[in-house]
């Protein structure tokens, strides 16, 4: 693989020089071809979610959770306020601030294209979107609510009662948090983003420019795809951060040890998810722990603590041309009409509780 | 006036018992020509607004602004945030949760119609809504963002550029904190509810139910409509809260003067603008204090405070059914996609200044 990769990256840096139109095109047709080992493009459709049925009343119903402030205890934060669909699906911050004006302990990652990630957070200590929606409703740094009071909220609004009945029709009792967390999860799975490299993959040529081929060609060349392959170009694997060479305490902090904390296994230590690539450009600051802005910063640091390669300037430079081909096309979202309180919606509370 | 809907309450109590329709038609029809007196429907055309022509540009560009949370300083809070467009164009808060997780000292009002009214803010010290939307970015409780900070953010982002210079056209130097109040200004002007009231003013007897129709009867006999008149059924003058009789404490906290603390003439005390009552039954909680969550109790306090009127149960349900004709129908907003940042743009700071 990697021999043929430094054919190809050797083709298309000679691609300027070519005069032949028909070479250009043969080359750019193996590089499709070497990118097929490792990429994938977004399907045209939602993809299935393994035991959640994706309708378009459970993808109503969720997409106006995701956007219901009076899901935290706050009144405050909804998912949107750390997953904006307005910037990239994320807050743009090196971590993001939540309940009581408290700093979370990692970066936000974006929720667009999250479906296609193997398990969720950066430690991977959720299995799927829908375990993953539970989490930041009930940590006490993000919304601090508990699932009883989300409930009493959701169940006090006749007009959230119908629309889990149309979602889960014939249970009993459908406004539950478990479905609350289906919603959200089926809302989610359509925020699928379908960029330049996936038209590319998909056979049009012009879809990235010379530069952009150049930088992909050293993307899998350098051994990036290795880790960030697939639908995400990451989200899929895990992989010690600083495998060759561990980062600064700044980028990566000596507290924060990752997925040990989920498995406590030693091998663990310091293990991340790959992150997931798809948008990366819009999604500044970079890695979990929000410490770095800028992209060539950020594939410069990866090159050397993951892989050992020494990526000069002009390379980092074309690798980063590569990764704004992956910024997408974010679906249009009607802003939602949420249902109004009632005399029986519990009161928010702007309290920290101790 | 008052003789004539005290003929007309009885009238509108007696329709259900009228056989004849004929008879409740005429009924319908004088309970609309006092009306008249009082209140103006929605416009079918976003208003003209006072050395801000309204251009589809300036629209665009103040909806990106008003839903950008890069306006604050700390990259959590956007118009929005207080402002909800998907609950009433409020935040459902007591008072807001801002920078630093203080508390205004204020209930936010909703902006929805807000170009109808004479003046912004409770205590109407901007007096228009440029002017207002200059206030809670400067606020240290509310954005606690810098001017200087916010066009150097505005500025870093090329589309912004754009944008400014496309709504702006013709100007050197577009991106000034005063065109951005315009801006967002422009968009708020089209954010306009026509609700059944309106279709009801307009001529069609069926939108207001006999309940509602008697409840307008009340709110009229009783005096309401002489504060709470003209389009947005309030927002146009300034009022003593308790006129007759001071609510408790809890209500009417003594540390809040209102109109005092702007033009300090001591006739100004808890003088605060008549609130406007269009999507009054979406808005809770109620008064500048926020401290009254339910409708019917607002108007029981706002019947003794301001008129001395000893409503009954009955009567006040009745003006609560009328109230919930003022309910709109918000315009479909498509979220927007913002510019991402680049390199010059500021790092957001949740730090509380000082």
């Amino acid at each position: 693989m990697k021999a043929m990769t430094d054919t190809l990256r050797g083709g298309i840096l000679a691609i300027a020089a070519l005069s032949a139109g028909a070479a250009a095109a043969a080359e750019t047709d193996d590089l499709r071809e070497a990118a097929g080992d490792y990429f994938v493009p977004v399907p045209s459709t939602v993809p299935a979610v393994a035991d959640n049925p994706i309708t378009p009343e459970k993808i109503a119903l969720g997409k106006a959770l995701f956007f219901d402030p009076r899901m935290s205890i706050s009144g405050v934060f909804s998912c949107n306020s750390c997953h904006n669909l307005a910037t990239g699906g994320d807050d743009n911050l090196p971590t993001s601030i939540g309940h009581g004006w408290q700093r979370g302990p990692r970066n936000a990652p974006t929720v667009l294209n999250s479906i296609f990630n193997s398990a969720q957070f950066w430690d991977g200590r959720a299995a799927d979107l829908a375990e993953q929606a539970k989490g930041p409703v009930q940590a006490g740094v993000e919304m601090a609510n508990t699932p009883e009071n989300l409930i009493a909220t959701l169940k006090s609004m006749p007009q959230y009662v119908e629309w889990f009945q149309g979602s889960f029709p014939g249970r009993d009792d459908p406004v539950t948090f478990d479905n609350f967390a289906k919603a959200i999860e089926a809302y989610e799975a359509t925020l699928i983003t379908p960029a330049p490299f996936d038209a590319w993959l998909n056979g049009d040529d012009a879809a990235l420019s010379d530069r952009q081929k150049e930088g992909l060609a050293i993307f899998m060349d350098a051994g990036c795809a290795t880790c960030h392959g697939g639908v995400n170009l990451g989200g899929n694997g895990y992989y010690p951060f600083g495998l060759v060479e561990k980062p600064g305490a700044d980028v990566l902090p000596e507290t924060d040890t990752g997925r040990f904390q989920v498995t406590e296994t030693a091998g663990d230590e310091y293990v991340f998810r790959a992150a997931p690539l798809r948008n990366i450009a819009v999604t500044a600051p970079y890695f979990h722990s929000g410490a770095v802005w800028d992209l060539n910063t950020a594939v410069g640091i990866m090159a050397t603590s993951q892989l050992g390669a020494d990526l000069n300037e002009d390379e980092i430079a074309a690798v980063t041309a590569f990764l704004q081909s992956l910024t997408g096309e974010v679906p249009e979202v009607v802003y939602p009409l949420l249902p109004p309180e009632t005399a029986e919606t519990p009161v928010p509370t702007g309290a920290v509780r101790p």
